[in-house]
């Protein structure tokens, strides 16, 4: 439980809280809750931004509360009117979160029915993205869970996600809990499944989207956009228009997060003795380096469309995403 | 220790001893055990050629033994001369391992000064494949260790190689002992590295090499030879020529052995409490199924070069094959 901002900065950083809608939530809350204990607002913002530099909604969520807050402190010169302010944007951007779930579920849908007619969609994801990153029902889990409840989801692979192990932990709990049809796989067998024809369409989130369409997700993204590519297979990525970033104008511009090295040089144990500098156990040998981005990034070219609450681009231009954003009053904010 | 054929059956299974080369000397020696302990021959023969089913060095070195056994039976009915026969083919064959060894250094060396005229390569590898699978200095590990030993390797990039980590457990020790610069990646990180261009080309072995060039190898190897195709890399592939088996005609023929889903819905814990199926600690949710194929087939349109000890062969057709095996008298054996 975080009960002031610095706390929920620790549950960021230590990805407690994560995945890309939730972060935007919990920052607008953490904001919410510094104005309502009185500490400063604008620090306390600045803190939970820089908490991760690749999710732009945690970025978004942030600047919401806060501008909320400020704009009521100028208007009514009242701390309390302005902390109950920025707490009602936050409830606000929770609730349209969980909206737009909902609409990128019934997009996403209507675009799978449209690529694969046959319906008995066989559906691999990465890294989770469901109601545990979400206020709703998340992004491309939430597509999927709609196949699966009008009864045209054959199965989900269940990518692992290496190093920590979100499709394990995470969506195959919430594939477990909604009654999918799930296997699980190392990263390293979605190569083999497209071989084998075996995999229709590859859903994954997306952490920040470049105004040329270029998309930062969970390391192991990438390999899976080639491999879609090489196998004619369609690459779906599945977002809010907040994850569009007008300021990021390309690819090369989005910062990847570089994760401690320890995440791979060590086993992260649930329980029983620790002993390496990250608390896991280690398996690689003492003073190994490790190379340990938390993302990658797609070029445009290889993502097939993007779904948004919105509606979705297909094919993904520069033009097609800023008519998006024009429509839905996404502007650059620097 | 093995001190019976049945123990050594048992550790190829648990993969105490595994590696294709090793593999091949394991079952020539373990033939040679049964011989020289007095027990039928050919049932452990087949015990053993059965344990795992897609490295063809296993089968190629446990009937060699058996041959060199038979054929010292037939000729001198003397139980004990065959025994004696049968050890002198494990360690004909163990001794030429080591010396095929040191001349895949040497060609795939000069393969790549000749596609990497710059020198300071970076070459990426998956699964290990040095001096631990060997009777020499192994595989493709021993042509990225003759270019560090000549000052050309500038990084070695190690694939951690799920769901066993062989990368990260072995690979890692095999380069820290020999000196290198190396760095431990997941292998979801591996497509990061193409797109920055910091990959120069990718070393592997193989388990098995079809008679159209299909190549078997550890899982995850097939999608780096998408990506190095993407990123118009080298794929090479460095194995003995006793790998390619002129009995498989292609990459479908290839049996790819499916491990227990245990390696994958758990964390295998070297020491601290055990609850799994498997013996490691769950991470998945309970009767969560696993798909976990141990090798994937990479179709010979996506390996630049094969380097054998006797040779490099490239491009890799039916034909340059058929020509290396008639040349060193490999033949079909079934």
């Amino acid at each position: 439980m975080c009960t002031d901002a610095s706390a929920l900065v620790e549950a960021i950083r230590s990805l407690a809280v994560r995945g890309a809608p939730l972060l935007g939530i919990a920052g607008a809350y953490g904001v919410a809750l510094a104005a309502a204990r009185g500490f400063e607002v604008s620090e306390a913002a600045r803190a939970l931004e820089g908490a991760r530099p690749t999710a732009v909604n945690l970025s978004v969520g942030v600047r919401r509360a806060e501008a909320a807050h400020q704009a009521e402190l100028v208007r009514t010169g009242d701390p309390a009117a302005a902390a109950v302010a920025a707490l009602a944007a936050a409830r606000a951007l929770h609730r349209e979160d969980a909206e737009a779930s909902t609409r990128m579920a019934a997009h996403g849908l209507a675009l799978l029915d449209e690529l694969l007619p046959g319906g008995g969609h066989r559906i691999l994801t990465h890294c989770n993205s469901g109601s545990l990153v979400s206020g709703g029902e998340g992004t491309a889990f939430a597509v999927a869970l709609a196949a699966h409840r009008v009864g045209r989801l054959r199965r989900l692979w269940v990518d692992e996600t290496r190093p920590l192990l979100q499709g394990a932990r995470l969506t195959a709990y919430e594939a477990a809990r909604t009654g999918m049809a799930y296997t699980l796989l190392t990263d390293n067998a979605a190569g083999s499944l497209f071989a084998a024809g075996e995999v229709d369409a590859v859903l994954v989130g997306a952490d920040r989207i470049a105004a040329d369409g270029s998309v930062a997700n969970k390391v192991g993204s990438y390999p899976l956009a080639v491999l879609a590519r090489y196998h004619h297979v369609p690459f779906i990525v599945v977002a809010p228009v907040t994850t569009v970033d007008p300021d990021t104008p390309d690819g090369a511009s989005i910062e990847v997060e570089q994760r401690p090295g320890y995440e791979v040089t060590e086993l992260m144990a649930v329980q029983g003795p620790v002993a390496g500098a990250g608390g896991g156990m280690p398996v690689a040998p003492l003073g190994t380096q490790a190379y340990n981005p938390a993302f990658d990034v797609t070029p445009p070219e290889l993502v097939t469309a993007i779904v948004t609450e919105e509606g979705v681009v297909s094919p993904v231009t520069a033009e097609a995403l800023a008519q998006l954003c024009a429509r839905t009053g996404q502007v650059a904010t620097s």
